[in-house]
């Protein structure tokens, strides 16, 4: 009955059996537990280390299936790329929509990648079902509690950002959202605060992610690529991202920076990731942790 | 043709012939023009100074019907009040849903007060139409792109609230979601942004008011309750408010704070809200101005 | 015995009779007590509102006695001007130093203005004491605890800006490193803080006031000029502090801002300072507070 | 004649022939260069990575007698230990003073370790110079321009903290203020900036330290005991510091934690420490660096 109760929103509700708050939260890690990996095909988060790439937006056929090849190549898991962009102005490039999502999906097929978009609004959950593996939900809507409420509902992995200004309680409530509506298939994901440094995009705090960590059974991954704003800085965060506990990384490549549509400042070149890739082995096994095993590649990646 | 695209979320739309960014936005104040009043029943938003209050939450038909006698009598505009709340917790009180929402309209009525109240996703939008005079969008869906697409295709005036961290710009912004989807009746409140400052709930950003009001057209109202926190705060923050040019307030009343389900320690009581009433008129008179003429009675108030 | 230990820095203390702690401090307001004036020849901070102006740094003899001089005409009651100036680079305008403090003091007393001017450390304090009314700690010199204690072992009025990034009770600590020395004459100046906001330089929290002068019976001032970095937004933000409560004002005025060696954005023109002044008179009024009496003329004064 | 003028606070000076502005400066790494090492008996910060332990305030000689044998034999580089303690509250613990200065350097003498301290005021300089190795200046006083001026004629060592809410570019500002007096031995050290995250005391902002090492020769080291104020985030946020291009670390460390005077909760205990050290190694091996070689182990720590 509880369950039905919380299909509407809004309606008053008594606190669940194990008691208010984060302390009490599905989201809580009992002691000496480990985390719980997410499995996403053949690749678990939490379990290898999980590398998502691609660009930040779908902008052409040429210009996913080059970064998903490059990525594919160098040893990425996921392919990355948004459809549906959610921009601060009205008047600002909105994403392809629909045929991005398609073209992501196709390149994702081609190279033997699981994919991951951002949906930003109940709506288009059906749409996103269909096509995507990860529903990714952005830093802006880390408090959409609609939108969380109709995914708690989905049984597919959802990534949640944490929100520019949002504390590791919020963060881990929001998650709670999620959870409580019996989708148990949830990554966090650390992508930078707001602070008054003007150097950077956004201050990546990999304290949260210890923390975070700490309190919580769910796998935690990094994007340092919005979190600096900056190219140079995102190779020397993601091996700290790496050294700190993180369950991956998600990070944005583009085949040419300079002409990216959005936030090509801090898009890695292919070649800058490979760079990463390889810098990224060596201190994963400092810390007693290793690469995720490659998605198998697919039939259709082997003739692509 | 614009105007269709502008429906379809995520289609590419090419740059408004104003151009890009905020400086050509549609919230633009040109040089020497006044605010443009919103009109709700018979008061303006821009024109004399509005005052919204109410409690956080509708919690019973006693309560809003205190509040709303009490609130009335001593000058308020409009009444307030959460049906929807959104919580940072799943587990915590999720506000008494549509019949809170029965309830606050019904007490309005009785007093001659129209309504506020906060719209949480695109698909409660329907049902508020038919109740609310003004629907509002809380800090945390500032930057809910779907909610602001949904709301620009309405004709009811729209309360944004600015996000814990949004800057001016980005709040100008979200307000151009709202004014490029035809809805030009938009009213901006400032309610604290998040800062490092532990002793207050937010650090209420009066700067942040001067500023949009001498970029931009619409009205600017201040929440003081949300932006402190704490009641013996309210007070000289709404004074504050008033003498540097914000068009009106929003104050959290309860007839009995302490018992209050949510945000007690920001209630003024009846008694307080009085004294503040009391204390603005000649502050307004200094700057210039003076409060807004009340709602005229309904036969509905008289016999209540 | 206590005050002698106090006098060794560092020296291990016991805490004092009243317990540690803010809660415990000196700067407490007793319940129901009033604010404690600081005389400053014949002005009382805290008792009618005091407004001090004057320039950014002296930077001639021709500036500084035009800004006096307007400034005195439009009501001002001391004179502020930076003789040894705090810069963030090494290599930026220093301030004029000794020669800028005399020609500060000379148009002071020509026209009947106590000077205050920032002290920047304990060295510079017998040359202080010779010349000025109130000494200045500038906000990055809060937590300078050297110059506090030195501060503290003096009896002349000190004005505590809050450090960018202190909370009140920081604030008021520092304050009690000059009271614990038995320096009672201490002035607070809010100034603004660092946020994420990038449209103002900082980001003036006028709750810190309404908080301090509930906390503390010490006198509290505002600068709006540091505190917004723009001079559009000096009238309304003075207008602000004076309804919230404050106590005075701190200005920058400058005869040619497009002129000055710093800070010329956020300073006003003379015409501008009487438009303040002339808007200030009725919102204090309102709140039942009224301009301080103007300093005396001063033979010098009416000769000059 | 120029670095005459320098010696004289306060004068006016031309800008230097590089120009003015960080982007001049003499901390700017020329394109291509290494960091240049800053070298402290056989240590050199720059070169292999170097380690600082100690406890936040020397309390007793047993305590740090303790402390220095635990982290000597555990590998640290050098000794630190509060004898004059900035405390935000005057009646809060300021540090044993000079006693404590000597038995700091009592213990770092019989176990081989250079000490680092300190130093509040230009006034405490002599006794500095006597007895340290390297004079740290703390997070409040990054911005005391009298204490940078002094310390910049001096020719020792100096570690400067970056301040609570200073950027990169005001960091390195202030480094300019040591190095424009002629004192090239000038190491960084972030610990932590203020922010609204509440589960930390600071949030440690690593890609300051990439951003600094990018700009500027400086060495950077990393303090993230001050940075997260538990225990538990320490050894995550060190091997993050490691792997991101810091030179190295300042940590807490006390023998029994629970019974310190200041900042118990963020201090490692001898064991934790230990094993630091040992998850360190791989990751600095991993990042293509090493631990710097121990100091040669003097008679003294020898027969200890």
């Amino acid at each position: 009955m509880t369950s039905q109760l919380a299909d509407q929103p809004g309606a008053p509700r008594s606190a669940p059996e194990r008691g208010e708050g984060p302390g009490a939260g599905r989201a809580l890690r009992a002691e000496g537990s480990p985390t719980r990996a997410v499995r996403v095909g053949g690749i678990e988060f939490g379990g290898g280390f999980v590398v998502i790439a691609g660009p930040c937006a779908v902008e052409s056929a040429e210009q996913i299936e080059l970064t998903a090849s490059a990525v594919r190549a160098a040893g990425a898991h996921l392919l990355r790329g948004g459809a549906f962009k959610p921009r601060t102005s009205p008047y600002a490039f909105q994403g392809m929509g629909e045929p991005g999502l398609r073209l992501l999906c196709e390149a994702g097929r081609r190279h033997g990648l699981p994919v991951i978009a951002e949906v930003m609004e109940p709506a288009q959950i059906p749409l996103m079902l269909e096509r995507v593996d990860v529903l990714q939900v952005g830093a802006r809507n880390m408090q959409n509690f609609s939108l969380l409420r109709a995914l708690g509902r989905m049984r597919r992995p959802v990534l949640l950002k944490r929100g520019l200004c949002a504390t590791v309680e919020e963060w881990l409530l929001a998650a709670e959202y999620l959870l409580d509506g019996g989708n148990e298939q949830v990554i966090l994901c650390e992508r930078g605060i707001r602070t008054f440094a003007p150097e950077v995009r956004n201050t990546l705090d990999l304290s949260a992610v210890a923390s975070a960590k700490l309190r919580s059974h769910l796998p935690v991954v990094v994007d340092p690529s919005h979190a600096t704003g900056h190219r140079d800085l995102v190779i020397p965060m993601s091996l700290a991202a790496a050294a700190c506990g993180a369950d991956g990384l998600m990070l944005e490549v583009h085949p040419r920076p300079s002409q990216a549509l959005c936030d090509g400042a801090q898009a890695l070149t292919p070649v800058a990731f490979e760079e990463l890739m390889r810098k990224l082995r060596p201190v994963l096994a400092a810390v007693g942790r290793e690469l995720g095993a490659a998605a198998l590649p697919t039939a259709a990646a082997q003739s692509g």
